[in-house]
Order: C-alpha cells, then structure tokens, then sequence
C-alpha cells in the first residue's frame, strides 16, 4: 500500500545511480518478517485484545517524541492529556481537542523529523488515510482512525499479524509476575511475545522504587534479600523463571557504563547501606558498577544476552517529573566513556565466547572512538543500533558511517524499534532497512561492495543477525 | 551581480536534480532583507558615517579569521599591521604593503574555508573586481578598492542600504554610554541600529576590566556595587538603559555554561571577594554560574532575549596576547557540557514561556548529544546558529543533519552572522540561505519534506525566525 | 593493472558531474612517488632482502587490523598464528592453516573495512590474483602468493622499487644500534629508508622497559641516567646518531597530550623515583608532560620534526595482553584535551617558525573543535593525517570536512601510512590520492575551488606537503 503521504523512494538518495540500487537491495528485504527483540510494548493489550481506546491514546498522550517538541513550542501537557503523576495536575480529558491541538502543528513542527516518518507512516499504511493532517482535517481523521479502532482488524493480535512480526520482545521489572505473558503462552493464538528482564530497581539503589522492589524480591523468591549472598540467589531465581517464560535477554539501564568488581564483603557493606537509604552517590555508582559485572557473569552461565543502556540523563526538568514522573521527555544524553567504564567486565568476561553483550549509546562521538574499536575487538561486544534520539534517517547514517570500518557489519546486531508505540513499529523497520539499504548501495556504487555481497548483508541485518545475536 | 569569482551555483551540491530545487529555494529567499540579530559592528561608523579609511584596515588588520591563518603559516602579526596592545611592539604601517602580503598567500591558503567565500564575495559584489586576487593584482586592486572606499556611496549608511539590512544589533558592553546609538536615534537616517546588553565585564569576576567596571558602573546608576543587593538593582538600571534605547538581547560570554544558584549572603560574600581581587577560580566560576540564573530571571522580567557564548578558550597564546591582546585570534574552543551547565538555570526559568535563552555552542559533540534534546524539550531555550569556526558551509550542514531531527527546524533561531566585518555581512547570509536551501531541497528529493513547506521553512529560517526569536 | 578485485573508480562518488573531476584529479597525481614518512616496517628486511616466508607471515599473523576483526567473531588468535609472548601459549604452526581460516571469513566480515580495500588491492596489485579470496580458493591462491614470494621480484628491495617509494621512514627505540640502517647506507642499494626517533621507553616511565632501557642508554652515551642533566645530555646524543644516520623526526607516543614545564629540581625527583620503580601515576603524568617540552625544545635546537602520537588506551585486555603481549589489537581509543594538555608546550616554543610539530588524534571531536583551530593559529603546529582506526575512506572524508574550513590545507601534512604491513603501502597510499581527490573535486563541482586549484592542492597533499613538512 502506498499514498501521497508516502513517497515509494522516501529516504533514498536523490542520485539516480544510488537510488537505483538501493531500490533494489530494499526490494528484496521489505517484506521480510519484523524482528523485534527490545523494546516497550505492552503485553497485555496481546494478552487481552481488547481495541485501542483513541486516536490521542494511541498517538499522543504516550509518546514522548509527540509530547516534548510540542511542549518545547509551547503546548502545555496537561492540555496534551499527557497522564499525570500528581493529584494536583488536571489534564485535558477529551481526547478530540487533544488530537486537534497536535493536528495544528504537526505539519511545521515535526518537518524533518523521525516521528513524522512514523506517523506518516501509520496513518497511510494502518488506516489508509491520504492527505497530511492539519487542523482542517483533524476532526474527519480522528473520526476515521476511531471507526478504525472498533473494527475487529485493528486488535492488536490482528495487527501484530498483519505486521509480519515474528518475535516480539517487551521489557519487563525483574519482579513482575509476568501475568499477561502467562496469558499469552497459555493461548492457541501464535504471535510470539517474549519478556526481558529488567533488574534496575532492584540493582540500582537510586532507583525511586530500590526498597520496595527489593522487599517484594526477596518475598516472591523466599530469600532474605539484605544478604548478598541471597539477594544473589534471588536474582538467579528470577532469570530462570523470564527465561523459562520465553525470555532469551535482559537489559539494564543505568546513567553510566561504569563496571567494577567488588569483593563480596564490600558488596554486603553497599548493599546494607542501600537498603537503609544511607547510600551515597559514588557508593551507589560502585553497587551499580558491580551489578553489572555480576549480570554479565550470569549471562555466561545462563545464556541471557546482555543489553547495557547507558548515558541518559533523567528527568532533567524537576517541575514536569514533579507533575508528570518518570519517561516524560526531559531525559537528555550525556557523555559516557566506555573504555574505562566497561573495562573491568569486558576483562572478566569479554573474551567469552559464551556472552552476547549488546551496548547502545546516545554519545555518539563514541561510535568510532570508543564503541566501534571495543566491538571490533572484544568476542562478546556487540553494538546495538543508534538508539532514541539516533533512530533516525540521519542519525543511522552516521551510525554505519562511524562504525562499519572499524566493527564490521557482523559485530553489529540489526534494528531494535525500542518503542512504547506500536503503530510505529512496522515504520520504523521500514526506516532502518531504507537506510541500510541505502548505506549498502552507496557501498556498491563507490565499488567498495558487490551488489550480491550487499543483498546478502542487507538480509543479514533485517533478518539473521538480530535473530543470531539475541538467541530468536 | 555576479562575476568569475562567484558562480550562481556555489554551494549547491553537485547532483542536478538537488541542485535545481536547491535554486529554486533559495531564489525566493536570495532577496529578503537582512536581519541581523547579533554582532560586533561598530555604531560609531554609521553615526560619523565617514569613508572606511582603506582596504587593509577593512579586510586584513581587524579579521581574526584572516591574520590567524598568514600567522599559521609564519605571516608575523606585525607585518600585517595588526594593532598591538603593547608599546613595545611596533608594526607595519603602510596599507598597501600589508595588503601585497595578504595578496600574496590569500588564494593558497585560504583554498576550501568560509574566509574566501566572504572576501570574494565582497570584492565582487561590493566592488565589482572580477579576477581573483593575486600577488600580480594586488595593487591594482587596492587602488581600486581605494577610490571606492571614497565614493559617496561606499559610505557604511549607504552600504546599510545597499546591503538590504532591515535590522543590525551591535554589541556594547553594560557600561557604555551609547553615545553612537544615541546619536543614530536621533539622526533622521532610518537605518535599523540598534544595540545588545553585554555585561561580561561586571559579571565575571576574572574580566580584566571587572573592578574599573565596577566601579564605573556603580558611579553612573548611583548605586553601591560593593553591596549585592545595590549592584544587582544597578545591573537593573542598565538593562533599562539599554532596553529603551531599543535593545531587545542581552549577550554573556563566559568559558563553561555552568550555571548554579546561591543564597545572597554567600553571593555578597563572593562580591566582596572578586571587588578586593581574593576570589579564587572556583568561586569565580561560581559566581559566574548564578549570574547567569540572575540574568535569566532578569530576562524573564525585563523581556530582553538572553544570548549565551560559552566554550572558548580565551587567549590561549601568551605571548600573541601580551603584543597584541584580546581576540586576537588564540582562542581555542573546548569541550562543554551544558546537560550539567544548564539543569539549574533551566530549572529555575526553562519552562517559562516569558523567556528566550538562545544557546551556541563551539563543541559541535554537543549538537546531537545535549543541545538538541535540550531545545527539543525546555519551552524557554533555543538553538543559536553554528557559531564562529562553523559558521562554514560544512558547518552549516553538520548543524542541520545533528539537530534538526531532534529539535526539529522551529526550535532554532535563523542565522547570526556575529561579525567585525562589516562588508562580510551580506556574503554571510548568502552562505547561510545557499546552505539552509541545500539541506532542505536534499529533504525535498529524499521526500521527506514537499517543495511547498521546504519554500515556507526557508523563509522562515531566514527572516521570520530570526525576528520573532529576537522580538526584532 | 587492474582486476576485477579493483574498479579503476573505487572510492570516487556515484555523481557522475563529481566523479568525473575526481577521476581526472586523481588520474593527475596516481604515479606520483610515494612519501612515507612515518609507520613501522623493518629496516631488516631491506638490510637482508631476504624472501617474505609465507602469505599468512605477510598478510595475517603480523596484521592486527586481521586478527582483531577475526578475534571479534571468536575466532582465536592462537589459531591464526599470531606470535604469543608466553611461552604456556602455544599456537598455529601451519601457515596454510591459517590462511584457510583468514580466507574462509575474509569476504564477510571485512565487508566495508579498509583491510578488504588494502588486502585486495595487495592481492591484485602485486599478485595479480585476479578473482576474490574465499574458502574454496584459498590453497590455489596461498601457493600462488607462495611462489611470488620466492622469486627475485619479490624481494623487498624489488618491491620497494616497484612501489616508486622515494623515501620510506621506519621507527626504532631511542636505543636501537641502527645495525640495519647502517647496512643499507652502506650498501650499494640507493632505495631511501630512513629511521625515526622514538624514545618512548626512556622518556615514559610507565614504559614497561623503562628501567632496563635508562640503563642502558646510560652504558651507550657514557651518561650517569641517574642525573637530570646527564639523562637529558645523553638524548641529546641519541638524537645527534639518529640525525647523523637520516632521521629528520622524532615520535612519541604517549597516553595523553598533557605537557607541563617543571623547574630541574624536580625533575631530578621525579627522575629518580621513577629509576627506582617508586612513581605514582599522577608524577609520572608529569614527567611525561614535562618531557614533551623537553622534546619540543631540543627540536627547536635540533631541527628534528616532532610527531605526537596521543589518546590511545594501551592493552585494554589483560588476557590477550598477558598472552601475546604488545600491539596485539587490544588498543582503544580515548577522549583526550588538547587544547588544556598542549598549552604549556605551545606557550613555549608554538609561536617558533623552528619547530614543527605534528599532532594526530584518535578522538575525531577534536577535529573541528580543539585541532583545526590550534593548528590554523600557531606557526608549529601541524596537523598528521587521519590515523589508526581513521585510516579509512570515511575517516579521510571526516578529517577534511571537519579540518580544512578553520585549518585550511596547508597546515596538514600529507598521508602518513603508519603500517607493518608493507606490501599494504601502495593500497594505503592509493585510497589517500582517491579519497582527497575526491574531496577537492567536490569543492570543485560546488564551484568553491577552481579545477586547477584543485590539481595543485592535490599534488602538494600527495607530494610536496610531506617532503616539506618531514624536511625530506
């Protein structure tokens, strides 16, 4: 399907030479199944199938790409109907002025923007709708996608399959019950939808919910988790179970890359500190630090892939994470140095042939400094795709541009969408594939690739690898 | 006007299907007025309107850009005739031999930098020289730039108007008497010359005019700046001044975009100290870093647009400086980090919707990793233009390919041209508009943007931003 | 020669306005002879123009761009016969075994990496290997370079010829006897290999052979190293026998740019607790920084370019290091701060038209922003072509556009092929002509440098710019 919204050659390059061949290689992999191995979808809305609630809910309230520049233009969130965290915050409940206050922007504001390729994207390819959206149209599309919604093929296992998705992969804290994953494996319908564990709220002492989560830890593993030795036995217990649910990864997501090892009396004496609240920020850094190379090391023995998150700033803006909380657009990217930082782990476990650890970044002057000499050496390092505010025509440009000299494609490991938003998935697939193949053609047109060799390393990093490196 | 020196084409990418549409924007836009928000003219030329006294002291003595490439390349700064600050040293008087020197060397060594776009552009459309400048022409082509320079019409108020500009800002520091502005107020010449607050040198404890400038400040608002609450109530007075005589921007240029905020007891003591030369580096920075909150919050009251240029290393060359002192070409950009810098200021005003902070930056890591999610978030912050060593074609695209998938193009602030030299301007924005149409016209062909909104975005970059971000 | 391994228009752009002045470019510089003035080739094998051994002995075991990569996907270096540096390791005897496991990946992982442009070039061009390297044929191929290798054409001085090198510069120790460089200016041979300064293991004492070697180049200059002024007057006579024998520069590698000037007293402190095994991390900062400007002003005295060699982080892994010692690809790069680190040196002795002082980098965001505006502001500093990891057709396209807008080109100087791999020399230097060829063809086709510029700038960049700035 295509329409005006969606120019067939979008993202090529303009020359006809490049644009021909990457037409081509992109030809040959649009239709290849989505593998998505990382990223935020709700496994409930698969587990209970129940219709999308608006075209604000499914579009806006929740995406934080949506909400921020708005905000930065001016929008205030609460007329976004962005859901609050405070009971003094009054939001805007109607979900039509909602999406009629984004529809009166999002021509100018989003122009060359990601998010703009992706909503283009869903609105033409999910619902057929031909003409841009602006204030004048707002009420008839929202009207449309509404209609849409309450049709039996919008469910979300409808959509999961018209998708082509083969694997999913949601993120889950290392203490969820994992009910609705229960659900679905105790289903006849077929999507396959993993977990990933995600400790952070139980590794990180500064995490907001550290001793609470702890608490609940320690109850559904019966292990008293105020003894490292438990707390340790507690956190094996609970990789078993996400891996017995399904669960091929875990991913970890801290401020820095910085590892370290610790002896156990050491770690006693943080972990004590931690769970009375008297931990400070560099004994914090040094739990964290160690935490990971105590995942890694159990990566290697249970053959869960490692993903590592680093360098994002959070929750920048007091006033909006007062008012709203946690994942509200004020996280900003930081330098990170992950040669000091990952040296510890990479030296205790990084020539494994048994680990499959997967590093993503938002610095990117780390690509070919840092990230892309690391991968090109260490066997367990991986690079994930450019990440959030990387995942983007751009920004992949610079990824393979930075890094494919020195890493090669194969210490790379394919697309991750890493989104809350479903309807964006099939497009931003389809973004990184235009770009991959493009990046492959200017490869072949300067003679520095076979048009064979670069169909094969196309298919390679839509399909193969990231089934390869995450275990699918 | 065009000639050998300049092609109608310069800039545009090779590819003739970008070229075109390329052209085709940047025509509608070749023509619209100049507004230039930020620079370092002087008044005093357009108040005294008298002829510029020669081509060396237009084009070589005051360039920093220019004698510090002679001077890489083993050109003395004497012999260009750079004014010293010492009486010690002694320099090259004669026009026309600093100019053979400059004639000399300038097509070689300036091959592929902005400095030959500007001065091939001032040499062919102010003064009609067809053939590039060599050490063969070179006096005849300082004749001729000589007769111009005594034409009526080579007068700065006739080349104002014959460069099209509809708004200069000049920079001043807090302290002056703005004798030139006044004198332009009430001249019944109509050009647009209006002034920016800049306070560095009552705000920065290691200013080498900070304690002179103290002092006069205090003595022409009648106010004791040795008392906290007196010299802020005096930097208040000045921003008046300033604002009714037509400013609409205050400028701060500091080493590092550190901001903090203090409790006035500590801020008095740190006055006292800075006054009485006791203030150490750290507290100077300290005390920098609230100033730049207490400007902002100043900002938020007064109305007047906040500019912040930070991460230069001033004066980097010792010796270079004690001969011929400030900006003279030594100072050397460093690494900044304005997620840290910035979080209390933007804290403490970033989201109101009363202020404009428009940042630059020289550390183009920055683009991606800090400013762009910055400005794509905080309502009150903009992004300045590439600045000083990118203000540069290639520059230029850096800027758009980092930021404008992030902060998207609404969140930036058109071109600054922040200049000395005056006949430089109109080839600046030339620049700027060619570049600005050549990332757009390459969205255009890749369909990511139509023509109709890549043609509004341009005039928008060019003027409409400009003048709405500073209330011009 | 050419193959169907090498497209006469690799790395030239897919435009064909762009390419066509690429071509014509390069085709105008292509013979010129080559100039390498820095890398790592044995003066042996010139001295004794004995047969290379065997094809895995040329193109593998000593690569550790080879290994790496073949490291990174789990392949171990024990089984490409890499030289191990203890004696429990033991490895590959087979050189045909090894070459089968090299040429069963080579196609694959290579894809995109400058080693798949080198090691091809070397396949065709000296080989005339005319299809490409797989598993299949990988016997067939090894007994075809076999044999090559063992007649007289093959011979290194054959080779050094039929690669048209003018001069080629090894690197030895501070220490070394020049027994090789002896030999060959004793010959009767008139190929021109010069040797290079490096006294690293006596100017760092962190070197591990640092004591051992103080000893001695205290027995070889008749110096008591024990003493600051005998230590410093002992390399003075080092850099004399090194000038006598040809050397026209020197090199240091060092952790960071750092460089600081210390009074003699404590030097003499700093001196001998290094001697005695007893230096602290931070002193021996110091030491090493202090004698960068030692260097810096002995090559003021002495007229020997000084190359500096910064920001990489030596061994990273401990394992691979304990097993196969030095070089072995466990290198990363690190951020680094030249602008900080070079100031005292600069201060002393940057403004001197004496001294040149070339600077390389492996952190990439210091081009634009610390290295371009050093380098096009003080007369000594030149900026070293894009190094190591940057070896690379994007590598090079990233070093001009981030470096020539501020530093203009002639404050670079040339290629450097920094190799171990000799037969690589031509392929190193042939993607440096076709990469700048095509940069400058852009700024032609953009109508910023004129077609005949750009001829002369290409053959200064390929010629005269290194024979100048090396002094050869």
């Amino acid at each position: 399907m295509s329409s005006e919204l969606l120019h067939p050659d979008r993202l090529f390059p303009a020359d006809p030479v490049i644009r021909h061949v990457a037409r081509e290689i992109y030809e040959d992999i649009r239709e290849l199944p989505i593998i998505s191995p990382h990223g935020h979808i709700e496994a409930r809305w698969f587990a209970e199938n129940q219709p999308f609630e608006n075209p604000s809910a499914l579009f806006i309230s929740p995406d934080h790409y949506v909400f921020r520049m708005l905000y930065s233009q001016g929008t205030s969130m609460e007329s976004l109907g962005v859901p609050p965290a405070s009971l003094e915050v009054s939001i805007e409940h109607d979900p039509r002025e909602v999406w009629r206050r984004f529809a009166s922007q999002y021509r100018r504001l989003f122009r060359g923007t990601p998010s703009r390729l992706w909503i283009d994207h869903a609105l033409s390819e999910v619902f057929g709708i031909q003409q841009p959206l602006t204030a004048d149209n707002a009420d008839e599309i929202y009207d449309q996608i509404n209609i849409s919604l309450h049709s039996p093929e919008f469910l979300p296992r409808n959509l999961f399959e018209q998708f082509n998705i083969e694997v999913l992969a949601t993120t889950e804290s290392a203490i969820d019950e994992l009910k609705h994953h229960r659900t679905l494996n105790n289903s006849d319908w077929d999507g396959r939808i993993i977990t990933t564990w995600r400790p952070d709220s139980v590794t990180n002492p500064q995490h907001p919910a550290f001793v609470h989560d702890m608490r609940w830890l320690g109850e559904i593993t019966r292990k008293d988790t105020h003894d490292w030795r438990e707390y340790i036995a507690a956190l094996r217990i609970r990789r078993q179970i996400f891996s017995d649910m399904g669960a091929t990864a875990t991913d970890h997501g801290f401020p820095t890359p910085f590892t370290t090892v610790l002896q156990p009396d050491f770690c006693q004496e943080l972990l004590t500190k931690a769970l009375t609240g008297k931990i400070s920020s560099e004994e914090a850094e040094l739990f964290r630090g160690h935490m990971l190379t105590e995942m890694a090391q159990m990566s290697v023995e249970d053959g869960l892939v490692m993903q590592l998150h680093t360098g994002s700033h959070r929750d920048h803006n007091a006033l909006v994470f007062s008012r709203f909380g946690l994942d509200k657009g004020c996280d900003i990217p930081t330098g990170v140095n992950f040669v000091e930082g990952l040296k510890p782990l990479l030296n205790q476990v990084g020539n494994s042939p048994d680990l499959t650890l997967i590093v993503f970044t938002l610095d990117e002057s780390t690509y070919s400094r840092e990230l892309a000499p690391l991968a090109g050496h260490y066997p367990a390092l991986k690079l994930g795709p450019p990440w959030w505010f990387h995942d983007s025509p751009e920004g992949m440009l610079r990824y393979r541009q930075q890094i494919t000299e020195t890493a090669g494609f194969y210490n790379t490991v394919g697309f991750n969408d890493d989104t809350r938003a479903f309807l964006s998935i099939p497009a931003r697939h389809d973004v990184a594939r235009r770009m991959d193949s493009r990046f492959l053609a200017t490869l072949v047109c300067e003679h520095r690739l076979t048009l064979e060799e670069a169909h094969e390393t196309a298919h390679d990093l839509t399909y193969r690898l990231p089934k390869a490196a995450y275990k699918l």
